[in-house]
């Protein structure tokens, strides 16, 4: 395909979302859950088809040599397919916020002012690899009243497309426009660079992948990013802290997973607590083989443990996020240089403080300038799902609109709403 | 100063500002209302000097041939300090919603989930002429907990730089940073270019000025802004409709004054209603002086009335903002064609149905796509003043983050804060 034919065929699929998105923003929540119900039962039907298409893909993958866990994240199990379903059987079953009216106050002039949440419009999202990031995309945009344009991955166009249809047959059988999920049905590259720079049809581009691609398309997008950088997330052991609670969650935010992104990067401790909390956690790391990359101050605490891996940390170290079973470690004096310290290199994402002092606790939660904050707990629970938001459509690292896991609601934009009985401006 | 310098100025000021946020982040509801009392004050008694600096900038301007309507924006009289001084007292008397924390609810984890409203950082401001939107700026900043990095017109400069030093001397005097509120003390057009680009300090811009500026600040800003583009609001009479409001209504939209963003641009008229409408808003637009731009069929309604200036629309006419005694007027079926109509031609910022009829006004409500929508009240109702924000630092025509006018809210985000027990991943 040329360039002339991506461009004509990237504004036709914008000028059907922005057709559809109309009509979509005025579809019931009745309708909008029948579609989502539909999809689900299609998605259970439909499993040999899938497989079938998804099959394509895998050889592909393989033909080119594709690592087999990136091979392994393009399946199509009937286990991925059920959670698919199950995730649009409790979108459904959330209650619908299109239309709630917040806030309407009386004003002096006499006019009724309040906010109506509705759906933001069209979202482009750009994803890779996984095919059931169409299904959670479109499950969305379904439930928000949007419009979406999806550009999946080259390596799964063909499961793409298989479960793209579905979703457009879905839509149809719920009286819903099938444009309201369009897939880009090329792996053409230059159909990103058209996607990212329509603002008379996509108001927002939600990139899903590594660093790379997404700092790429915030560079060149001429619409508004939702933004997921790095989770470079902190755990930091307070003084005064419950050491038994500290060494379990800072042992679940390191090593329960080593990949996602709000495993916890980088340990900070508090002196008063280092020496007897550090061999703890340390053996602990040791024994699960999680390097250490460590500050003077805590090598001299961990030396003893048996087997530990020390590495002298670097001034990079504090910024890395690792996604492996790697922790730079520092000790700090208390909850003002923690705060400092994580404000300075933190990516933002996540940061937990695990204290006893109420003070602490509060100007912990209150200064640390990052999308989630927590007080004792894991900083693994950062997420759509473990917050109640039913589903997540990626986590933002951003502070303007959404920020932290954003679902239903980071698609929706609040106007004003003005109910008058003839006021005029004196 | 060379570019080099403005460079180094400007990060010089970017980093301030930084430093200054963590400050006004924690700062308590009641120093920040001291702040804003102490500035009050300040302005009251520094009448004498503001003037003397302010005469400079209006000697410059008339040595300059600036047109007289030009030098009155320019000018800081008794009442425009006054204006300042109560702005200032009335955000100290609203609530602080920094801090607040909404929507706690315990998830099946154990853990507590909810959001706090914080300030969003760093705010960039770049303004024209008026010098009173230093004091403007600097008092929302103070009260949302943000820093603020002010870029004044250049032919204000000794006025904002002798405002900017009371609101650094009252911030001082309360106990807050004086890096809080920074004025760029260059003119060079230069400064406009860094501060717009520098990521790491500057969270957000907010341009107010000509739209040649907002695109222009758009098109090469490096942080989000919020941004206010035209106001090509529009007002629908609907059939039904009271017809005696209708008129009043419309009148005081289009009339009242011509120069603001939510005066009405373009008049849509329901066929059903036209010939009883038409004439008698006519006559009142004929006497005077707006000029018509009408489509056929609101000619022929129009032809009879005496001294009406009758120009034909063109299709441009429907897109234009005219900030004059000039309205667009067009004839449609009902409420489907006005919907689809505005959404078409409207800049999204204000759009108004009067009608009778329920299920038009709601769907009006919900499928206009505006900043604000409207039923039976005049477009001027949309600033942020009348909508109970107590000021406004810009109306946004986006439909991410901030919509419509923008307030303390505006300039804050929700963080998730997340309360627990020791609380893990299984």
């Amino acid at each position: 395909m040329n360039a002339t034919n991506t461009t004509e065929l990237m504004h036709t699929l914008g000028q059907q979302a922005l057709a559809a998105s109309r009509l979509m923003a005025r579809a019931s929540a009745a309708t909008k859950g029948r579609a989502l119900r539909r999809l689900a039962a299609l998605l259970r039907e439909s499993g040999a088809p899938l497989a079938a298409e998804n099959a394509k893909d895998l050889e592909r993958a393989r033909a080119n040599g594709l690592a087999e866990p990136m091979v392994d994240r393009l399946k199509l199990t009937p286990k991925v397919l059920e959670t698919c379903a199950q995730g649009c059987e409790q979108l459904a079953a959330m209650p619908d916020i299109i239309g709630e009216v917040s806030g309407l106050k009386q004003m002096p002039s006499g006019i009724r002012v309040g906010q109506m949440r509705v759906p933001i419009g069209v979202f482009g999202m750009i994803y890779e690899s996984r095919p059931n990031v169409t299904i959670e995309a479109a499950s969305l945009a379904i439930k928000s009243g949007n419009a979406a344009i999806l550009r999946g991955g080259s390596e799964a166009i063909d499961s793409n497309r298989a479960l793209a249809a579905l979703v457009q047959q879905a839509l149809l059988e719920a009286g819903l426009p099938a444009d309201a999920v369009q897939l880009v049905p090329t792996t053409d590259r230059a159909a990103v660079g058209q996607l990212i720079a329509m603002p008379q049809y996509v108001d927002v581009i939600i990139p899903r992948g590594g660093k790379g691609l997404i700092e790429r398309i915030s560079a060149e997008a001429k619409v508004p990013v939702i933004k997921h950088l790095d989770g470079n997330c902190h755990t930091y052991v307070d003084d005064p802290c419950d050491l038994a609670l500290a060494v379990k969650v800072t042992d679940n935010a390191k090593t329960q997973k080593y990949s996602p992104c709000n495993a916890t990067e980088s340990l900070l401790v508090a002196r008063g607590v280092a020496a007897d909390f550090l061999p703890q956690i340390g053996a602990i790391f040791a024994a699960k083989g999680v390097e250490m990359r460590v500050c003077a101050g805590s090598r001299a605490l961990l030396a003893g443990v048996a087997g530990a891996k020390l590495v002298d940390a670097t001034e990079q170290d504090w910024f890395e996020e690792y996604l492996a079973p790697v922790i730079s470690i520092k000790l700090v004096e208390g909850v003002d240089e923690a705060i400092a310290h994580i404000n300075r290199y933190s990516s933002h994402h996540t940061d937990a403080i695990l204290t006893t002092d109420h003070v602490h606790a509060q100007r912990f939660l209150r200064e640390v300038d990052s999308a989630s904050v927590m007080v004792n707990a894991s900083t693994r629970f950062a997420d759509g799902f473990e917050y109640g938001l039913g589903a997540e459509i990626g986590i933002s690292t951003d502070k303007f609109h959404a920020r932290g896991p954003v679902g239903v609601e980071g698609l929706t934009s609040l106007k004003y709403v003005v109910l008058g009985e003839g006021e005029v401006r004196g």
